[in-house]
């Protein structure tokens, strides 16, 4: 399958590794490859330039969102969430009809102070401002409730916990839950919450994220929906 | 130790009737007990009137709201969210101060559609308005995201499973965590997140437990963070 992941951070960096390891074939896609490849500065997070990762993924291109896009079977989008809808737009609508579109990003607000608050949130989000915005894409939310390592590595955190899915293609969301499995995730760890406007409830997780993250001084957690199959 | 429990509805009686079962001293708190005893019809959920309740938990008695919290050492907020800073102002601020305020109240907003979408949310929570409007009261957030049934009998939900606890007050929390333990939960269930604001994160949990009961079809599951002691 040929994936294009939008956005260069390491989440992108993440799922873009994890998914050449299964032998798919990886475009990153980013607004300006060239500027990103010209960084010699390590990111906000401490984390290496883009041009190092990408020096030890030799199987993975970097193009731009459209090239990326236009490429792709199916596209993943791992921007932030305040540049997800311009990302997307450079893309282009045509690109990204008819496919696929995993989103992960959430709409992390740092304008209100530390922790960010959401934007949108409540009566709305991001997951469904993306459907609206490219209706002929197929989207579906998923991964964007844990830390970027264990949505590729669940085995990180033992025990059974959760990985959701929003959507409102069902054959859509078959084709991510396949995905997943082949991520590491067991299928009875998949939870279908209904279309995509459950993505609020995804996306509301984060609040709660970002405060256990603190509590608990580390990342290495997810959440786990016990007694969800009490009636299986 | 003598509880008020503020609100007749069937959270109130559950948290009642379980403290009264473990001893306790508990009186009921309403705005005006006549006006509740007089209802003969069943609540918006289908739920008999309150007073078929009270007559099969003698022990228990219902005053107002200030008589109750007045008499109390301890009380606990199980009114609807729209309804609790009106509520807890009937109480009064005198008849609050100094006291551990347990609040279960969740900031539901039925006037957006449905499924309820939250209010206050984002930037501010239930937990803190009643902080604010009552800086005297030791307020601590907990129980507000399961079903009423599981609060006070966690193993209806086989395994592991979270319940939260935020405030600003490490005595009054660890008195919250100890009265948990009571009802059934493990110690090392109870995950302290920190300061009221983090009721921000536990309200916001509403919106997808709505979601998962819709997708499950039943109330009888609850939020595990799964990796939460991987360190211990």
């Amino acid at each position: 399958m040929r994936y294009a992941v939008l956005g260069t951070g390491v989440v992108g960096q993440t799922v873009a590794a994890k998914l050449a390891s299964l032998g798919h074939e990886v475009v990153v896609g980013t607004r300006d490859p060239k500027a990103t490849l010209a960084r010699t500065e390590p990111d906000g997070y401490g984390n290496p330039p883009f041009a190092h990762w990408l020096a030890a993924h030799e199987q993975v291109r970097l193009e731009t969102f459209a090239d990326a896009a236009a490429w792709a079977e199916t596209v993943v989008n791992t921007t932030s969430g305040a540049a997800t809808l311009q990302a997307l737009e450079a893309a282009g609508t045509a690109n990204l009809a008819g496919k696929v579109l995993i989103d992960i990003a959430n709409p992390l607000d740092f304008s209100q102070g530390m922790p960010p608050s959401l934007n949108p949130v409540n009566t709305d989000s991001l997951g469904e401002q993306v459907q609206r915005a490219f209706p002929e894409a197929k989207v579906v939310k998923t991964l964007n409730t844990m830390n970027c390592q264990i949505m590729v590595d669940p085995a990180r955190v033992p025990g059974e916990h959760t990985v959701f899915v929003s959507g409102d293609d069902t054959v859509a969301k078959k084709a991510v839950t396949d995905l997943l499995v082949s991520f590491g995730w067991p299928a009875n760890s998949v939870l279908d919450l209904g279309d995509i406007s459950t993505a609020r409830g995804t996306e509301m997780l984060l609040p709660i994220w970002l405060r256990l993250w603190g509590a608990l001084g580390h990342a290495d957690f997810n959440f786990h929906i016990q007694g969800a199959r009490t009636g299986a």
